[in-house]
């Protein structure tokens, strides 16, 4: 629970039956930082209507499209107007609704990937600049303490020099053509036009997150075998990846969606010079370090010997066990808390600046299309980038 | 989400440093059933005031004693008044504050162990009766979803008949004498007066209600080796006992808070004549079956095959974990849908009938007082028991 | 590889069809220590006949009863007579099988339990002391590596003063009336006049032993319930035990063979005032200690930070899985090694000095004798004892 | 134990201080199919004496070169000279000696590469062929019951088609310059000279084999990312590859000897189009397959309902963990029934045409020259081969 008076937002996407519009109102509202007061949950008027009833919103304030939703949320007086909105939308949709409401000067809390183009990933990058808006994307692993654990362990020299890093993000269920049942969410991830990639996009993006975040190394060069196994799908279900990063280290990176009896085994190993992590989603409580002259430790949350990014990320004694809405309300709780202190006019705790960025998420689309690429030419791909500041 | 109106609730007790008031908190709103608009946090009535100013509350429903919150709550007007009141003080006042709120015909959620005495655990079985109120009671580790699964398999006769049962909660924090050390809840926790037991009343309860939910059998009589292990302690921090079950089962329970180094280590196995399973708190999200002629299954939350009460009690797709927080919100959800359904004159769904209760409550109190009994006698002790109803 | 010469042995037991007399037999011999040059591995001549045959043994050095053999081996030449047998007999066997060849002063590696009287197993003492022989009692579960680090630990003081022990041996191959189908171990095992005990005798005393290895602490008294879960079984099949220790340790004792799907689950976990450990047969490699305020350790084989009685049983690099038969071997190991170093006449390693003694086999029968009694009696007996020098 | 007479057996290489010859001669021995008598154990005369006399061989049998050994044991009667001989030295060493004693018609066993270069490795392809000896090769790894139970789920169908194959061996010991300590190991395994390739001959090969076992699918093409990590070592440390095998599974094979902390990690996950699969090397009694639809089953060792070739593989009743020398002696075991049915002029039971042979071995040496272009071009490379028949 925050001392701060609680942030106000709406949400664009999360109609009925989308269960990660839900995953975002729980993590935005679980420690009180914030209360949903409008929506564009559909662009059916009559589903967003429903969605709106069972969130309990005001009638007025939930909208049959984001754009009118931007352009009345932006007239209503400042103390009544969302402080910020969610996007839950198919991938396609990302850049113009982020666009509508930055450009308002609304924060944004936004699933990944980005976009679905380099050049709206970029053109966002600067539109979140020009207006200062505070700008935030769910790669919700990251929020998890254990990661935060292995990210100061990799920072602190504890493992030495990275060398290897293998990441992976395994799934089974479209392991066959789930989309062809009518099932929504299969039917829009698998949908090039809406989804923009596959596997690739919707989780191995968050492998090249994790790794990225855990040992702070940028890709050099990246080569990729991409594989759409499931006859008729058009679209990427499957990955593997050679990684070269900055610096020296190298790697694989693994994604599937074909990956039978995987539910969601993302799991990441990094090797340096003098010792190794390993941490896995799946239960993700646990972090394992390894040396080569003594037994491996089992780190676990809630400790008083961990560093304050894992401790700050835990909300109960050690042997509780968290899950995902924890880490996703970790993220949505650091950008909120940044939110918030700008609105009250105050200095951000440096511990908040620790969630994925506008930046960050142009860095994942330039990944996608250098995999993509990659795969194409049958070819290593310079996969460096920077995005625009 | 619900399409009902959310409930109103207080709390009583949870003030400045209780993480778990907060626990209580999180549980009841996560999933929009209920909105915190009044407490009784402190008896010290700054501090009841600096934690309403923490979840923002109206000065005026903040009491500086439950005596004065549940009177004036029941004077407020239907619609405004609490639906129901959670209770997270120390032990010793959960009696007079449940009284206090059920006599004015208010529904219940109240922290285990029920009572410090099992009068006082009977007249409330009467009072909860009396008045028609509803009444849960945390045990928040049967909310898990595999324990749901659990439960089903040995209703179901998958295991046969149930042979012997072995259930454990052994944590660590109180190996040395940190009551001295001014820690709060380590203090309230070991002073006789205000726990009633230590250990056995604390988790060894926990365990107690973990079997009989899952294998549905009432103990007969039970030995239990009781103690004290920390030196100037006044009160049992650790337990081992032999139990006998009606119909012939047997078993261990053992308790503890010296173990040192585990956290919350809850686990059970329950063998039956055709089969076995085993569960671990720690590791919520999977339960082991075992067969003498096939290879141990795994189950995990989130898939069709599962028993309808524990898909009911999983928020996401399979592979994302959920942890102590959702356990927690289950217990609650079940009992507020009930509220909620009574308050809208509706019949509660019968998956929802599926939280412990006020005579689950008794019967954990009667377990407490049978095992502390059995320790000082050094001999086995009738643990039947049969709640007022 | 020993740069000692081989001992010839001989073994009693262990005919066609036993697969204890051929793990005897690899663990006797996978060193190079020892050679199986004799044999009285059945009362039916012609069986015994047969076994010989497959180890391609001398037919002379075949017999058709212990007391041949041990009568024929006495008057062969020191240089061609068998230097110890190795008695892997039913349980009623072992006494008069291991007086037999005691008395003629050849060394004896024996399985458990002993003996089924306390008195047999007292005069086995007598008789080992007086003829100067060495004794094995082969407890394999000590011999694994991480069983002997867990003691070194426990003895070094890394856990502080030993406060609760929990040790269990689950089975369930006798969850139904398998000795009624013609199975032979079956059979025996659970004949009260060839085994004596049931699940207390064939895994209990490994259990006890188990706790007494690692941490060398003597039972004081203890409360057994000991079960025939079996219909028309006439031994016990499981019991739950409660123990106290010399010197203020309590804990738990289990041992089951209707613990359906259970395979070998021998599990220790020892709680001290500053640490903590727990080790598992079935994954042997792998051994746990907890601190209260740092990252749990998995210790593992193979490295040089374990104590050297752990290096001494391993066989291999670190990472290459070793199992029972090593076990085993290390326990044959260190008795071969004394034997050997007696008939050169040299000191034996102390590292050596590490096996289970006759004195061991007493403390076990009385121990078998003492639950049994507690069982009958409903009551604590005093467990205390001590085997005769 | 066999009823057949024990073969005799000679090994060149395993002089003092190397592990391996250890191994190889307790795997021979083990289950009393054969008898160490003769060996070449280094080419210093004194050390091969030396290592004679810990085997207690008749001098006349101990030699200072394999050559010597060749030709003098081929001059013994039929009845004294050895069976076979099992090739324990460095790799550069296996084809030089395999050769001398298939041209004079002896068995060989041998370590794994099979040879240097492609030329040596088909030219013994063409003399096993051509002396019709039986030839084995020491991947041990595909002696356990479980990976037996794997190969036979899939031969099966139990998972569909092969769709996807991740396969790894990682290990730390070489992650910094041990080679430049005096360690004899470290020594000859990083020098180019003697041992041919680094990580991916010496463990690359073993995973190379471990997938082509259990799915039965060869290599079609790869793409290599060869490194060597420490500076001055002048040889592959770490390689990462993609993979293509026939009819269109893909996958990735890593192998390390730079993952600090790593012991033996090789571990395989085999995805089908219904089912998948995940076995661990350090942790080789479990057997962990996935299907869509229902939990996960773990298979253990010393059951029933295992394919008979698993079963043929466990020397213990379930629950007792068998490690690497029993997975070793499979490969023994198999190749030495084969090579004593012959003797006797029997038909060796199928269940023993169970071992990686000289064409394995000569497809081993294939895919590491395969990798090691790969590598060299940065390019994908044709890894499809036929040994000769």
């Amino acid at each position: 629970m925050s001392s701060r008076k609680a942030l106000r937002f709406g949400m664009v996407g999360g109609g009925p039956g989308a269960f990660i519009g839900a995953v975002h109102n729980r993590a935005a509202t679980v420690d009180g930082l914030a209360t949903l007061v409008a929506g564009a949950f559909s662009s059916d008027a009559a589903k967003s209507r429903e969605q709106g009833e069972v969130y309990r919103l005001a009638p007025e304030r939930v909208y049959a499209s984001f754009e009118a939703m931007a352009e009345r949320e932006a007239a209503l007086p400042k103390d009544v107007r969302v402080d910020f909105v969610s996007i839950v939308t198919p991938n396609h949709l990302h850049f113009p609704v982020a666009k509508a409401f930055v450009e308002r000067g609304f924060h944004v809390v936004c699933d990944k990937p980005l976009t679905t183009t380099l050049e709206d990933a970029e053109e966002l990058c600067r539109l979140v600049k020009k207006h200062d808006v505070v700008f935030a994307l769910t790669h919700p692993y990251v929020g998890y303490p254990m990661v935060k654990q292995a990210r100061a362990l990799v920072q602190d020299g504890a493992l030495g020099t990275v060398r290897k890093i293998l990441v992976e993000y395994s799934q089974g269920w479209l392991a066959t053509r789930l989309e062809e049942t009518g099932q929504k969410q299969a039917g829009w991830r698998t949908d090039p036009a809406r989804a923009g990639a596959g596997a690739i996009g919707d989780i191995g993006t968050h492998a090249e997150h994790l790794a990225r975040y855990i040992t702070g190394l940028e890709m050099e060069e990246l080569f990729a075998d991409v594989s759409t196994y499931v006859p008729g799908r058009r679209i990427d279900d499957d990955a593997n990846m050679l990684v070269h990063y900055a610096g020296g280290a190298k790697g694989m990176l693994s994604c599937s969606q074909i990956a039978v009896g995987e539910e969601n085994r993302l799991t990441i190993r990094v090797y340096g010079t003098t010792g190794s992590l390993e941490w896995k989603q799946e239960d993700p409580n646990f972090l394992y370090v390894r040396h080569a002259d003594r037994p491996m430790e089992v780190y676990k949350p809630g400790h008083a010997q961990l560093v304050r990014a894992a401790q700050h990320g835990t909300r109960m004694p050690a042997g509780h066990p968290e899950g995902l809405l924890e880490a996703f309300a970790n993220i949505y709780g650091s950008a909120l808390r940044v939110m918030a202190a700008r609105r009250d006019g105050d200095t951000p705790d440096p511990l908040d600046l620790d969630f994925p960025t506008v930046r960050d998420g142009a860095t994942g689309v330039h990944f996608i299309q250098s995999a993509l690429e990659s795969g194409r030419k049958r070819d290593w791909v310079d996969a460096a980038y920077n995005a625009p500041e």
